[in-house]
């Protein structure tokens, strides 16, 4: 049997589009003679659709792909994601459902069973848990068809009370196949894998994982669709953060039929796996545990290459789903707006990124000439527009108000938001996107200006410690020097004051990115990170800032979703919440 | 048996307020001699402590906070909602538990079934589905505790398999106790007293309703917590928006405990009810189906009060809870600001909001002496700070870049740009939050500046529809005119460039009204509210403004939720979908 997987980048609710596409690629695959074609899961609406999955006309449209997708299947069996409607009255109005067509024929639904709802994840707002499981034949073959998170439920603690592959087993499939909207991070790398492997070696059945690909808002689909012998072994491993076709024999003998028995007992297989890795409810935590490993991880080559890609891919899919081309960004001649720049550059073309200089009375020499620098080196337009006058107008106008009390912070803040006016003008009468510049350790901490700084359509680094945006520079700068050396070795500064450092308000980077990591990504609370070592003020101080700044983060843009707990729709705090604040 | 229902006002997170709150009237209570106290749902962290629940540390200090409480509990028992750990390893690691206290010890402990993650809902992403069920003795009577939406999986087409008052009835419970974290909006006022007769007239029993108040960020919850006999009559009902106490005297008599046999067939009770109305999932959608009655509902006195009382609690509990007491806010002289600047004095004390009068060379003189003359008569502080000065900074400044190129949306933005710095430079030198005054009906078709009129710490009416704005003013205006005739008179406009009015870009607003609240209240597509009788262009133009503006209401700040489904937390929309767009 010839099999087809189809790693497709889809656009939420552009039926049109993903509709010609899932047809164009079941034509083609018709010409290699392919027997079945796998699509990934929701692929005729995109996933995650959320809300719109409320809207009987949403899921009309969704039907109607389905009866598009089905009078292209003629001597081709076609497996595509697509919400269901439930037949039953009790539960929810809809499954997340793989459908099975074939010669102009339904030939079988399989329904989620587990159904993620952490972190980025809310499919329990929309869809009923499957609770009947039955293997569909399709040529004389058995497939235990399932979706994502369905078998993910392996492992010592397990998220779900049931474990759809443990009922379809029992049916006695010849094969697995998993379609998928499995999103990247970079802590989450090779547990795809393993995942995998154990299924396989636990059923021992081969696996066909079709993953999607692309980047929706803020969650990006990196792809890497797997094929696995059921000896656990890779046969095929499709392209990362892009679209990828690949076409495999299925043969009797690659199948390997010859353990039946061991089937009716898998979970002896699990205590016989040489590695066994963690796979429980804690991969939604980050996996790196040593405290004094934890800078180092962030920023090895491994994950910053990924980061690096990750955020390419997420830059131009935005934009182009959006429809626009353009970018703009505030170029300050710090490291943040130079990553920023040198990322947007590369995303999406030189001549479609404007930078914009705009030094105020506080700004260093440098920082001008930094970033001349940068953009006659990347090749991309700018300009400078200095503030003073603005912010000179702003203090005169607010003189009955202020009267002489003296400089503070809001004084800061308006030459932040002067900036931010300026982006948003030019932005507005060209037609542009503005870049937020803004990098995670900042947003957690608060140590940004809100409608300043903040501002911006979509955050590029805001998923990315400080130490992490030194890792990109210099991963960069891997070839050439793109972004200057003096960018890279500047104490960080906003400019808002004279002789203003971060380190004036913020613990050193190195320091302060390990409590972050600790807090955020692993849930740790103040007692675990004290007992790391670190001071217990300082500990206590900037767990209180992560939490009396979620205001501030609420009213951010979207954050390209790099690790496995970025701010934004996966991480929900209680904004009035006193906890730690 | 004397039994204290206590409707009280938590802050999430905030373990020794809640906790001394709860103690402190267990200790009034027992000088009363009751025999049982009710608390509501989570009330010892809050509701919805979102993922704060994720963190050990945060368990930890619910437990400490139910050992605390347990050492009050001689001679009283008490009812109280706590997280509670999953002692089975497979499934999530939390149920959303009533722990029942009584002398030092935890007699039983009730997990909830049912778990909403619809609309502002993320329950399951937090706590494991109950699927044991027992009633709790205590004081020789049988109590069936449960919690929350446990009692509204009633009706024709029920959101959820299990019912969990069907497996209590089966040990034949004396009487039904559940505790709440029910919100208010005003779509559904009656609803709670129909699922609770309901209730009452299926298991022939009474029931007492403890329900939380305040509001928690975004989400008002109103108490009006109710006590019904078993033949579906209201004994008490509880104050709304406000905390409240009540000692209900259960006695065996009125109990009614004389029609045990029916318990056994609860179906058959629900046939005979004369009113049935539909509780099903549909609960989630807007009641209201006439359009023709659409704006005369949303307008109505019954839900212009409500809204009123759950705006001034709104307000006050966001201040109260974030540490702040006083109010900045814009003030234009058209109807939003006005109406916002008058429910903040009511909320705040209108020594403690601060009006900003910010004209410009495009504001009618008329904007500058309505909103003066709506501070005198409020009494509340203002400043007139013009902007021409800023603005024109601004064009001078940009003139490099803009050159010769036609006034625009951009030169419109930078004044309402130049007015979001003003207030929250003032606001940022002397510790005010910025309310925002923007409505729902602007809010939905994007017809606002990011970080200009869009900004703020704290939005008011944006769940507020304009001709619900009108409403809202004449309700202030009931007993004396203090937001003057000429702002409810005169044609809305942004007044941003000569001349301009709403109207040029906007249809009139009862129009536009009816066709948002069926989209967004009612979930209806294009066809159903073509079918209404609207233009069919118009409505395709609505539509997508609504859905292409989704990346400006994401960096909205929270807005007063009265509607059952207002923009933030509760409707969660890709913005990259292309759906309708």
């Amino acid at each position: 049997m010839k099999i087809v997987l189809a790693q497709q980048n889809y656009h939420i609710g552009n039926f049109e589009s993903n509709t010609q596409k899932i047809i164009g690629v079941i034509e083609d695959a018709k010409k290699q003679n392919a027997d079945l074609i796998v699509f990934t899961e929701l692929a005729v609406c995109g996933y995650p659709p959320r809300d719109f999955l409320e809207f009987e006309d949403f899921i009309n449209a969704c039907y109607n792909s389905i009866e598009l997708i089905k009078k292209h299947t003629d001597n081709i069996g076609v497996i595509v994601g697509c919400p269901q409607r439930n037949p039953v009255v009790e539960g929810k109005d809809l499954f997340n459902a793989a459908w099975f067509l074939y010669n102009n024929e339904i030939i079988g639904v399989a329904q989620k069973t587990c159904l993620p709802n952490y972190d980025v994840f809310d499919e329990y707002r929309y869809f009923e848990p499957a609770y009947n499981w039955n293997v569909i034949e399709f040529k004389g073959k058995k497939i235990a068809l399932t979706i994502c998170e369905d078998i993910w439920n392996l492992g010592d603690n397990p998220l779900y009370r049931v474990c759809p592959m443990d009922e379809l087993i029992k049916q006695s499939p010849d094969l697995m196949i998993n379609i998928s909207a499995s999103p990247f991070d970079y802590d989450h790398d090779e547990d795809r894998k393993e995942v995998i492997r154990r299924n396989v070696l636990k059923y021992k059945l081969p696996m066909l994982y079709c993953n999607t690909v692309g980047s929706q808002t803020e969650i990006v689909f990196d792809g890497g669709s797997l094929v696995y012998d059921a000896e656990g072994n890779i046969i095929k491993e499709m392209k990362y953060f892009e679209e990828d076709y690949e076409t495999i024999e299925v043969t009797d003998d690659s199948l390997q039929l010859t353990d039946k028995e061991a089937k009716s007992e898998p979970k002896s297989v699990i205590s016989k796996l040489s590695t066994v890795i963690q796979l429980d409810k804690d991969l939604r935590v980050s996996k790196q545990t040593d405290p004094s490993k934890i800078i180092g991880y962030l920023t090895s080559e491994n994950n910053i290459k990924q980061i690096y890609d990750a955020l390419i891919l997420g830059i131009r899919d935005y934009f182009h789903k959006m429809g626009f081309s353009k970018a703009i960004l505030g170029s300050s001649g710090g490291i943040d707006s130079a990553v920023t720049l040198a990322l947007a550059c590369e995303a999406l073309g030189k001549e479609n990124v404007r930078a914009i200089l705009m030094p105020s009375q506080y700004s260093t020499s440098h920082s001008v000439s930094d970033a001349e620098l940068l953009s006659q080196r990347l090749g991309n337009p700018y300009d400078i527009i200095p503030i003073k006058n603005i912010y000179e107008s702003f203090l005169s106008s607010l003189k009955p108000v202020f009267n002489d009390l003296p400089f503070s912070l809001a004084e800061e803040n308006i030459q932040s938001r002067t900036r931010g006016n300026l982006l948003m003008a030019i932005a507005n009468k060209f037609g542009y996107i503005l870049l937020n510049t803004s990098n995670k350790s900042e947003l957690a901490t608060g140590y940004g200006t809100l409608y300043g700084d903040m501002a911006g359509g979509l955050s590029v680094l805001g998923d990315v410690y400080k130490m992490q945006v030194y890792a990109l520079a210099k991963y960069i700068n891997r070839n050439e020097e793109i972004i200057p050396q003096n960018i890279l070795v500047k104490a960080p500064s906003a400019e808002l004051r004279p002789d203003q450092k971060d380190s004036d308000s913020l613990p050193e980077y190195d320091v302060l990115d390990k409590i972050l990591y600790q807090y955020i990504e692993k849930r740790q609370g103040p007692k675990e990170i004290i007992a790391m070592g670190i001071d217990e003020a300082l500990v206590k101080r900037v767990l209180k800032m992560v939490n009396a700044n979620e205001y501030k983060r609420n009213q951010f843009c979207p954050i390209i979703r790099v690790s496995c707990k970025a701010f934004g729709v996966g991480r929900r705090v209680p904004i009035v919440g006193k906890y730690l604040g």
